[in-house]
Order: structure tokens, then sequence, then C-alpha cells
């Protein structure tokens, strides 16, 4: 049934438009007019109390007139009657209803009480509502237009777009318009009462018209409902999203480093590379990546490009951009690099790029493109073409697109200038081969290609934690005891729940005297470290509370001694325990390992280069939990700390079983006990390959 | 005489093209074409062997026959005649010459025998040489088109685009017509075996027409004169460049880790900024920029951007673009908010960005704008147009042009979309109001203007070194005594350089065995570092050849003798000669400092974060000898390690003068000795405010 009903926004039976008017000015007058123009094939009612005409179509002043089946309803009445016509709606069974009216959330208090009547009217009714205060839909393939953006619809493209801002999807129809590309989808969302982007982008991604699907959003409401939902697209067909308001994300709870460190934008990044969406910078790239990859039908093997032109400048530029987009320059084999030299005058360059120089032809255009396609170590390649001084731009595209379009390997064209190459560029769009006018964007276009081969490419399998390891009882018995009491855990209580999920740990010794903490040291062995025992001290190296390799029962008494005429000249007695001994682990390196939870997503874990300067060097990445293969090595693969664990100078290579074990484990803790909000376990000690891994300093917030 | 012969390459008594062809596949024949079409007001000879008539203009056979006086010949004749041909202009005192020409040093070996015969007619007759493989010259305003590129030449405009890619020179004269923009002049630079593109900048610099000047850069060979010029320039007119060939940068001298993180790119970086060029990231940018720059009159006061616009989704995209690009948003004053309280509807947001609905007819937008304006809290707006849906975008950009017009800062117009869109840009194109599709694209364009009015403010004076603080007698004396070691100087050596160079250094004492080890150390006093001395050695903590924190004899006796173990195990006895002896420094923050040769650029300063992780964390910076003081604070600024020494946690603020004479004094030193190649001070220990900072352990290469 609900399915149904989402259906209908695209493909309705029948349409009715409540409010549609005859006064220009009236944004109900722009939605019939659409709708009527669209070349819907379905029969369309137009209500409005004043009745009359529009467009040689009656205007009917009641819902009750409607003399055929209706499963669509688009309503552009004013906010306060939206209630009553949804109530009306659901008594003729028009139960998919596109809401266009504003004055709601967006308008202040009250606007938000009615969206809350309408939310309360659309769940007891069964009703699916789009928007309010949305444009509407477009369906280029069905044809459908719901909106009042202005005239003319869009022609039948490829790219569903969803939006979660009505006026950017108008006018990204209309800039799309001026570079020969088009949509199959345009969706705006507004309010998103019900209906969510992640339904839409479900429903777009359906359409055998839809190659790619856009995404422009300001924020998610449900996002576990978002990942599951995208999740099962992008497998088939790429998602590109734009994230705005990055600039006013703000931080999420700031108790350790791990909270400071991990803003909204890190959780949607992490949801992002979760759920295999490709993440644009901006606007422009959103479209020109979803061009490129609505009009390539295969994707690149590998990351290796080859860059054919007739001109040195652009072609050193296009290597640059390959490097910064981390694709790679392809290394042709001998085969190609003799075919070229045959083919090519002496002063021609025949490594990459291959610089045919300014008397190229458009038959050597081609020839080089077919040579360069031929050679297995080449993935990609970009075609740059200033205007050549002897030749026209035309017959050089109409050279190369012959074998552009026999190539099972990504092409991208760059024909650079405006008058002299824009019947080139006309000509390629027609046959739907992606080109932009500068190189520098063409190879953001492969890279997004190449970022979608791989995101096909990933594990997404989540590793398993052997039975047995987590006590989950346990732990909980010890989080529950700590459930009132303000703060991190007491530092024994955080290193006990460590140890029942399956973590190694450092045992704590608690210490009250000299006389204890010796006593423990000699039984422990040297070196040990002493640290201050509070709980209300939360970074112990600033107050100068922990001493590190401390060699004998001297260093032990002086330490303990320093640290207690400390903690009286600061008049802290109060605060303060008594003192935690630890053994010192020799060697290993040091990395931090933390968890928190997002709002909108959920779990979140933390890696990266641990020690006081955590927020200050920023080398840590988040993904959300649990982490699947694929993020475990992201994380380890894009912080610096990640990357030395492999072997760095001294170092040796470090046991990297042992720190995924710890991911996991801790993944399991924040699946398993919702109650604990932070973990942060700074340092990790990291020893050489199968000498482990362990957890020195834990702290957990509940 | 110079000077007049480099004018002549814009503002030319009379011109003749030798080598002018009626064969219409000849380059010759579109340079004679371009010129005579391009309404240049002098006298032109065309000259060809074969003789005959073209364009109504008789071909004469020999230079002889000119009957006027000729300052700039045009050279597009075979390679191998090039020579003779510049020796008969000089013969006919025609001592300015483009060399449009090909086959040189770009087509192999014997054509780079042929460029340095050129060059040495060049010199032996006080010929100015432009080119030879180059395109040429445009001056729109002179008129003046040496070329060959496609007619129309481009009307005249305010942006020098000079290039060193004559392919891309004539691709942006055809992509900026498309855009409704245009150039003073245009200079294709070639092979430049004599004129440079630094001369060329002054030159055009001089011109009232030219508002900016935009450089397509590949390398710079003379890297002082390169700084010299430019800086000349760029006090008062914006430079702004595109460096490509970055991927192919090799590394300098690896022999440090400040060798090895010192890449071709940091010094054209620290080029440019001591020369206060402004760098763009593309080519695109590099014009749009421009384009900024040229048509906005007045630079803004700080980087406050107010942001008008009809919709919130491209309001939030400018707010993040905004917060990416550095800028701020501008908080607006009282009298701001309220003037537009009462001028919008009450669900209108007057934060800033502005959202003044989709209703807001082309009048608010020209109030709001002008209430914007008038804000002192406001530098700049960015004013944000998608397709109104009740208005026509040509009313809005007529509306706000009014306001522009006057305004006094700088203001950014964004008309998203296309055909919808299209009258209200070449509307503004032609007032000359910048405008770009993309919300995204015009903040960085006032991020460009703000970049540029803060290197108007920058302090350039470099900071003196206090008399006697140097004494490079003795320094030279050491580093000559060491000239023909291979390697590293001996490390006392070097502790003794850094000390004549006036450099706070912890001495080093050197001990062959335990006892005198031991008895150094007790006059030391503890702690002291223990270090292996060998010169062959390069990184000590590898090797395990350092011990920290030595609190007693004890500990002096045992690491002694667990280095000497060390030693005989790995058999390194012959490349050790003992150990050196440092008391520890308590406390303080560690940083490097280096200095490396650029062989473009020469000596070249770094500072960053050190220890043995620096070639992992790149936290360090680079920045030419001798640094002004703006250039010092951007070393401190940009690094973390910099930031770290205004206070961090438990540090408090560090003792930055002593590291900004450090730097001074290092700067000096390679200023001083060119015999020194390299210098790495890892660490310099810093201690807190009047304390002073330590140079722990330098290296010196020569």
């Amino acid at each position: 049934m609900s399915d149904e009903q989402l259906n209908a926004f695209f493909e309705p039976m029948g349409v009715v438009v409540i409010g549609a008017s005859r006064d220009e000015n009236k944004l109900g007058f722009g939605v019939a007019r659409n709708l009527l123009a669209s070349g819907y094939q379905g029969r369309v009612a137009l209500v409005n109390q004043k009745g009359g005409e529009l467009f040689g179509h009656p205007i009917i002043q009641s819902l009750d007139q409607i003399g055929f089946p209706v499963d669509l309803g688009i309503v552009v009445v004013p906010a306060q009657y939206v209630p009553e016509t949804l109530i009306a709606c659901s008594q003729k069974s028009i139960r998919s209803i596109i809401v266009i009216s504003g004055g709601f959330r967006e308008a202040g208090k009250e606007g938000a009480v009615l969206e809350e009547v309408c939310r309360k009217i659309a769940i007891e009714n069964g009703l699916r509502i789009l928007g309010p205060n949305c444009i509407g839909v477009i369906d280029t393939h069905a044809p459908l237009d719901t909106t009042f953006i202005q005239p003319p619809m869009p022609s039948p493209g490829e790219i569903a777009f969803i939006s979660q801002s009505g006026a950017l999807g108008a006018a990204m129809v209309d800039w799309a318009r001026g570079e020969g590309f088009s949509f199959s989808q345009v969706v705006s969302m507004g309010n998103q009462i019900d209906v969510s982007e992640a339904d839409m982008l479900v429903l777009a991604a359906r359409s055998d018209h839809t190659s790619v699907i856009t995404l422009y959003l300001e924020s998610i409401q449900n996002g576990p409902a978002f990942l599951r939902k995208v999740s099962s697209v992008t497998p088939r067909k790429p998602v590109i999203a734009l994230k705005v308001g990055r600039s006013r994300a703000g931080q999420l709870a700031a108790s350790s480093h791990t909270g400071a460190l991990a803003g909204k934008n890190n959780a949607y990044e992490a949801a992002f590379r979760k759920s295999g969406v490709i993440v644009a910078e901006t606007t422009k790239e959103l479209f020109e990546w979803a061009k490129m990859l609505a009009w390539t039908p295969s994707l690149p093997k590998s990351s290796n490009v080859a860059v054919l032109t007739n001109a040195g400048g652009p072609g050193v530029t296009a290597a640059d951009a390959i490097a910064k987009a981390r694709l790679t320059m392809a290394e042709y084999s001998a085969s190609t690099v003799d075919a070229l030299t045959t083919l090519l005058p002496a002063a021609a360059s025949v490594g990459n790029p291959v610089d045919m120089l300014a008397s190229a032809s458009p038959d050597i255009y081609a020839q080089c493109l077919n040579i360069l396609l031929l050679d297995p170590n080449v993935d990609m390649v970009l075609v740059i073409a200033p205007p050549p001084p002897m030749f026209k731009s035309i017959d050089v595209a109409k050279a190369i697109s012959k074998v552009i379009s026999r190539s099972e390997k990504p092409v991208v064209v760059s024909f650079m200038g405006s008058t002299l190459v824009k019947d080139a560029v006309n000509y390629l769009r027609k046959k739907k081969i992606p080109e932009y006018r500068f190189p520098e964007q063409a190879v953001r276009t492969l890279a997004a290609m190449r970022n979608y081969a791989e995101i096909r490419e990933r594990d997404y399998s989540v590793p398993l934690i052997p039975a047995g390891k987590l006590d989950i009882g346990r732990a909980l018995e010890i989080i529950n005891k700590n459930l009132d009491i303000p703060g991190f855990l007491p530092a024994k209580d955080a290193e006990r729940v460590m140890g029942y999920s399956g973590l190694p740990v450092v045992p704590l010794s608690f210490a009250e005297s000299i006389s204890e903490a010796e006593e423990i040291a000699e039984k422990m062995g040297y070196p040990v470290a002493m640290k201050i025992a509070s709980t209300k001290l939360s970074h112990k190296t600033d107050f100068g509370g922990v001493y590190l390799n401390l060699k004998s029962a001297d260093d032990v008494r002086n330490a303990f001694h320093r640290l207690h005429e400390r903690v009286e000249k600061e008049r802290l007695a109060d605060e303060v325990d008594g003192v935690f001994l630890q053994r010192m682990i020799k060697g290993g390196q040091e990395v931090i390992v933390g968890a928190v939870r997002d709002p909108v997503f959920g779990p979140m874990l933390m890696f990266g280069s641990g020690g006081v300067e955590v927020e200050g060097l920023k080398d840590v990445q988040f993904s959300l939990i649990p982490p699947s293969n694929h993020e475990i090595e992201y994380l380890l693969e894009s912080t610096w700390a990640g990357r030395k664990l492999g072997g760095f100078r001294n170092f040796g290579k470090a046991d990297l079983k042992s720190v995924k074990e710890i991911l996991a484990h801790l993944s399991s803790l924040m699946l398993a006990i919702p109650e604990i909000k932070e973990v942060e376990i700074n340092p990790v000690i990291v020893l050489e390959e199968g000498m482990g891994a362990f957890a020195v300093d834990s702290r957990i917030l509940v």
C-alpha cells in the first residue's frame, strides 16, 4: 500500500490541483499551467471555490465533483486551510499528496503548530505527504510536472535530482538546459513532515530512465533509515550528494577529545562513506559528475588516465589535476608508444600526456584516441582540444565521437574556448558524450567515475566478534551503578568495562599511601606509571598528575611525594582519592581510539593520533558503528597514525590485527550499551606484529 | 634603450612580418591577416621571397625594400632561417623581435643548438626577442595583433594575460568572449630565450588599460629577477598566477627532513607569497578572479561578507563556501536588522544570509542591498538570485546594478540558471558588474579580493640582525675545513657554526670512555642526554643512538654500556667516535627549523613540528630567505607547531621572540655562506616567554 502511494507521486492515475488559480500571480496558477502543459497522460481536475475555467479546463468547486479516479492531490491553498483539505482528500481516497503551500515551520511558531496538525492527520488517515513548503515533482518521462517553475519543462534526461531546496531545483533545471543535459525526475522535499529524501531516492532509482541520483541535502532527520535505503541503491546506481550547512554544524558533546573533534560533518561524511554515496564539493560539481556518470556506461577498472592533447600547457594542467584527484597518469605499453611514434611527427610527445602538437588533424585525434583506448594500461582517457589553428573543432568532435561511442572505457572531452568550440560542444552533447570547458573539471569527473567504481568494489561486510569475548551483563552492571554520577566513570570502573568488552587493558592498581604504592610497584615490576586517582580532574596530564617511567622504589616515592605536594598546594585534597600504578609497556606506537553518539546517525568510532596534541594535530577519522571491513581500512589508511602502524623509521610493522579487534570490540560495546555516551582510550599502545595492542588509559561517559 | 625595445612589443612605430604567406595553411598567413585586421595604426610591411600581394598589401622580397621606420619584427620563417633573419633585422635596426617559428628546443637536440645560436645573436646585437615558438602578442587597445589565432580579435578589456602556453592564450581569448569579459594584452612567452614573463608583466602593468595581470606559468628561469620585478607591480596592481607542473615537481636534496619536505612547489609557493602574487588553483579561477579584481575598483576593508538571497538553499551553500574560503559571515548592526525587518515579510530571515523569500521584487532586492552596503560591519556583499518565480531576472539585474555602480564596497552577483537568467547576466556584463553562475564561485572571487587587500597590507620589512651577533669569519673557517668531507658536518663543528651565527646552542661535550662520560655529566648537572658521536649515521634515533633524561652517574654508565654493546653487535666501531653529553633542557616545546637551497629561488627556510615524525605529520611551512616580518608570522601561524607556541594546554605562551631570532639568524647564515647547502635544527626547544629557545641538535651539509 505504502509503495503504491509513493509510486503515485511520479505515476498517478489522476491528479487534482486544489487551489488552482486564475490569478497569474498565484502559485496555484503556475501549478495548473505546468501540469496541463506537461503532457501528463492521466486526467486532471482543478479545484477552487471560485470555480470558472483555466486553459479551457473547468475549475470545479469541490473535490466531490471529481468524476474520475484520482490518487495524487496537489495542495496550493493557504496554510490554514491545509488541514481540512488533507481530511477532504482522505475522504475521497486521495492518499498521496503534495503540499506546495508555505506558511508552516519555516514561518514561525504558529506555522510549526499547524505543521504538527498536518503530520497527525497524515498518520491518522494513512496519507503520504510530500512537503509542505515544496515546489513538487517533475518526471520528464511520465511526463508530469506539479511545480510552478517557469516553463518550459525540462526535456527528458537521465539524472534524478532530489533537493531540500526548491529554488535550487528550479535554478538547476534551467542551468542544465544551458549545459545540454537534463533530468529524469526533480523532487523538492520541502519541510518533510512525512516523505523523506531517502524514500524519494529509492523511488527515483526504480525508474529505468534514471541512471544517476543527485541529492542536495541540508539535514537528514532519520539517519538509520537514510543509511538503509540509500545503501540499497548505491550498488546499482550512483548517488551523488551535496551536503550544505557544514559551516553551521555544531560540535557534539565535548567532554573528551573524541567529543570535541566529532562534529556533525564527520557524522555525515561517515554516513556517506558507509552507504556508498559520492560526495560533491560544490553545486556545479554535483551535476558535472552526474552528467559524466549518466552518459558513460562502463566504469574504469583502475585509476590510470591517459591524456591526449594538441598543446602542452593544458596537458600539464591536466596532469596536475590528475595527481590532485588521486588518479594516476597511465604508463603506456610499448606497442602504444610504437603506434603513436609512427603516427605523430618527431617533435610530438608520445609520453603521457600525448602532445600531438597544434597541427593534429581530426583524423589524428581519432587515431591516437583509438590507440590509447586499446592499451590495457589505460583505464580512462581525457581528450583536450583548445581551438586548433588549422582545423575546425566540430570536425575534431565528429572524428572522436565515433571512437568514443564504441569505447568501453570512460572518455571525457575538454573543448577549451567558447564561440570557436560551440558547434563541437553541441555536437558532443547531442551524442551524450561528456564534455567540459576545462581539463581540471574533466579530471574531477573521471575521479568521480573511479570513486563510484571503488564504491562498488568495497568490502561492506562487518567483522564478527568471536562469541564469549563480550560480557555485556557485567559491563552493564558497572554502567548502571554509575548512571547517576556526573562526569566520567571512575578509572577502575572504566578499566573493568573495557575488560568485559574484550579489550586488552593494562590494569590499574590503587594505592592510598606511599608505602602501599611502593609495595604495588615492587610486585608489578618496573618501570611503572603513576596517575592521580580522581574522577573530577579531566585532563590529568595538564594538572601534572601523571608520572611515567618510574624505574625504582625511589622514583615511586618521589613521584608520590611531589604529587601530594601539588595536591596540597592546589587545595585539591577532596578531589583526589589516591594514585593508580600501572605497569609501563615498553616501545610500541600510541594511537587514540574513541566513540561518541551522533544524534542523527548514532554511535561513531574515532581513530587517529593520540597524546595531548590530539585536538591540535587533528589526525583523526570517524566511522559509523558498526564499521565494515572497508571502513576499518579507511580509518587506518586515511590517518598518519594508521599509516604509521604499517612500519615507520625504527618502528617495525605494528599489530594491526589487534587494533582492528579493539575497534570491533569498542563498536560492539557501543551497540550493546546505549547508556554509554562517550568512550576514549588515549593512548592505545600498539606493539609489533603479534605482540598485541593495549588500552592504557580509558575514559567512559554515561 | 632596453625599455624602448620592450615598449615596441606593444606600441611599435612600424611592424614587419617576415615570412608573411599567401598560403592559408601557413602561420605566416594568419599573422599577416590578424595584424592587418587588428586596426593597428602604424605602418606594416610584409616580407616573403616569393613576393606578391596579400589583402591588397604588397609583399616585398627583402627587408631592404621597407621604406619607413620599423621597430618590431615578427618572424615566421622556418627555424633554420631564423638566425640569418635576426641578423638581417639587426642590420635594419629592428631590435624588438617576436619569433613565432617553432622547431627549436621543443623539437629536440638540433633545435636546441639552433636556439642557442639565436640567443647569442640576440646578445651580440642587442636584440630583444620574444619566443621562439610563441604565438606573439595582442594589445586590444593599441590595437595590435601579431598572432595567428582565429579571428575575431578580442575586444578591448582590462586583463593582461601572460602565458607560457600559446594554445592556452588562444583558448582563453575565445572563452573570455563567451563569458563577456576581455583582455588588455595577451602575451605568449614561447621558449623564452630572452624576454621573460617578468619583463612582460612589468610592461603590461604600465598600461593604463590593464587593471589586473594574469600569469600561466610552467617554470621560472630567473627566480631573483622574477621576485624583484613582480614585487614592484603587486603593490599597485593585482597579479594572479596559475602555476602548473606541480605533479612533476621533484624534490630537492633529500639528506635531511628539510630536504625531503622541500619540493619545488614549496619554493614557488614561498616565492608567490614573498612577491604578493595571488595563486589560483585552476585555469578557470585565474580568470574568474581577474574579472572580479578588474571590475571592482575598491578593496574590502576586512573579510566580513553579507549574503542576500531569495532562497534558503543557495544562501546556506554560500555560507559554507565563505567558511571554507576563510572569510567571515558579517554580523549586522542593529539598525541594519531593524531596516530589514521593516522592509521584509515576517517569514523572511534578517540574519546572514538575508533570505528575502521567493516573493522578493527587484525593488526589494535593491533596497536590501542598499541597507547591507550601508552597514559598517559589512565589507563585501554576495547577491544570489535563482530565477524568481514572480519576476524577471533582468529586472532584478537592472534594480541592483544601480546600487552596485554607486557602491564603494565589492559586490558580486550570482544569477543561478541559464536561459532564464541570460538577459540579466548580459546586462550585468555590459555594466562590468562581476557575476558568476554559482554562489561558490562568487565567494571564491570575494576571497581573492580579500587576499589582494591583505597582500597590500602586509609587512614586507625584513627584521634586522643586531650587529656583532653573527661571526661569519669564524663560521666560514669551520665550513671551509669541512668542504671536502662528504655528508654532514661533525656534530661539534655544526654546534660551533650555529654559535657563530648567533644561535643559542646547548653545548655538546665529547667523551670517549665511561669514566670520561661520567665525569662530564657530573660537572654538567643532571639530567643529561647521551648521543652517539658519528658523522656517518644520519638518523641517530633510528639506530637507538640517543639516550635521554639520564638522571645519575648510574644512568650514564648504563647508557654508555648499552650503546657500546649495540655498536659492537652491529660492527660499527669504525663509524663511531665516542659519545656526546648534553645538558637536558626541562620542559618547553619542540619545533624543527631548517634551511635548504632551491635551484630557482635560492635559500629557503623551513619551520614546523619536529621530532622523528616530521615527514609523516608534514606540519611544516617554507619561506624564501630573507623572510620579511609577514613571512615569519606566516611560518608561525600556518603551522600547528607555531600556533602551539602561543600557548596550549599545560604549555604556557612560549618565547616567540627567540624563535623569530633563530629564524632571522639562520637566514643570515644562509645568505652569508653560500657553501652551506642544508641546515636542520631538530629540535629547537622553546621555553616559556622570556626564557629563550635553544638549538639542541643541529646538522649542516656543505
